[in-house]
């Protein structure tokens, strides 16, 4: 018996979300499909994180509890020869038995791009959200650092989430700012990049809408503080569109890293 | 009666290519619906050059003779609202009624891209061509220069091609090569651009698919001339995939471009 661990980036447009579900087509569905084409097992496979419908991924990281011997090194080649071409198997090492891709993650990058001009970039459409109007980034650069901490995330989860504590911390939270050939204020690729030990269910997407509200002026930076004392989803931003979102990196111990590529 | 002239990106891959056929969805198709739903009016549209399925367009230009009186700067968002997400009109201004988006262009500019390594990009998947070996990129820029000039392309077009002469000339042709993260040598992105006062039919992708010969080694950059020499489609390399190409821009003399943005 093997646990074997693989880096897997996905075009989540065509998916209802990476989790299996009855009819509909998932992410997981799919890379079951092809392990089973490929070694006839039937196996569930477990994700780092269960991205929503419409969200991509450059970096999730799965594993799965396999008998094959085909060789670790051979399961890239022949596992992506088997899947559609929206799902690509980055890497695959052999991981220790008590490797586990969501319980063993120290921290998980997440990624929201935002493009800001008059007219969306139609080879991007499905992977980044489009905000018709400049944004003031110096403004989003001072808040999105207010978000850096152990916080009760509690404003920024969706009223409906089951977790049992809403504390979550976040170890880095920047923008990486691409300004437009027009070189007009605010015109651009703004990308708002959250490293953390976890995430509530559509805390990013509810925090990145607050932060399009302050990059519109209709918050201020410092409002974030306030945001998160009151423990209140009212008080904070929209939920922002699930396509400019991507799971970027997915960082793990020593141990299991020994083997990532 | 005016002619409007715009400048309109493509993602092409749910396209049966630019021009308006019978029972298949084409940009022309969309643009002409576009139209009519804006102005009342059935007008037939004329693009700088008809892409073939598949492949893209970021400045492809277009013109038409309307009566509407909608004020130009009015065009761009009231067409876009019109179209399909995959279709961005990215400026419009008024031209004289002379010009023609076909015939009154000096020069025209064609990208293909390519990306060398061993794993495809989920994200860039339609818009290049996935090569899985590394490629030697210093012989297909010393290839691509023998393609500048003025010459006799039979070698590279289609044989059914119906122009009357072969001739044209290219006034630029390099590469821009992105090595990966990965620094191994020949991997990476690598965009060739072409350059020229017109194209014969899949002459574009016909060159490719001969410089991705020079990269693999199967062709020495000089046995460019001796292709060229001899007028014979079969000496060529095969025709490179339609995702990877992509209309980049399209230039006019001085009195057409006085408004183009």
């Amino acid at each position: 018996m093997r646990n074997i661990a693989m880096v897997v980036s996905y075009d989540g447009t065509a998916y209802s979300g990476f989790q299996i579900q009855p009819h509909v087509r998932t992410v997981q569905g799919q890379l079951e499909n092809g392990i089973k084409k490929l070694t006839g097992e039937t196996i569930n496979i477990i994700g780092s994180g269960r991205t929503d419908a419409g969200v991509h991924a450059y970096g999730q990281v799965i594993n799965f509890i396999t008998t094959s011997v085909i060789p670790v090194q051979r399961w890239v080649l022949a596992l992506n020869s088997r899947l559609p071409k929206d799902i690509v198997i980055r890497s695959a090492w052999e991981a220790p038995l008590s490797f586990h891709a969501r319980y063993s993650s120290n921290q998980k990058t997440y990624r929201y791009s935002i493009l800001a001009q008059c007219k969306p970039d139609v080879f991007r459409r499905h992977t980044e959200c489009f905000h018709p109007k400049p944004l003031n980034v110096q403004a989003m650069q001072t808040a999105i650092t207010y978000f850096v901490g152990e916080h009760d995330f509690t404003s920024f989860t969706a009223l409906q989430s089951t977790k049992r504590s809403n504390i979550r911390t976040i170890y880095k939270a920047y923008i990486e700012y691409e300004p437009n050939n027009s070189k007009e204020v605010g015109h651009g690729r703004i990308h708002l990049l959250f490293t953390g030990n976890g995430f509530l269910y559509n805390m990013i997407r509810i925090m990145v809408g607050t932060l399009i509200r302050v990059g519109e002026g209709k918050l201020l930076p410092c409002n974030i503080l306030h945001i998160l004392a009151a423990k209140n989803r009212q008080l904070a931003g929209p939920l922002a569109m699930a396509h400019g979102l991507t799971l970027w990196n997915v960082v793990y111990g020593a141990e299991e890293c020994l083997h990532v590529k």
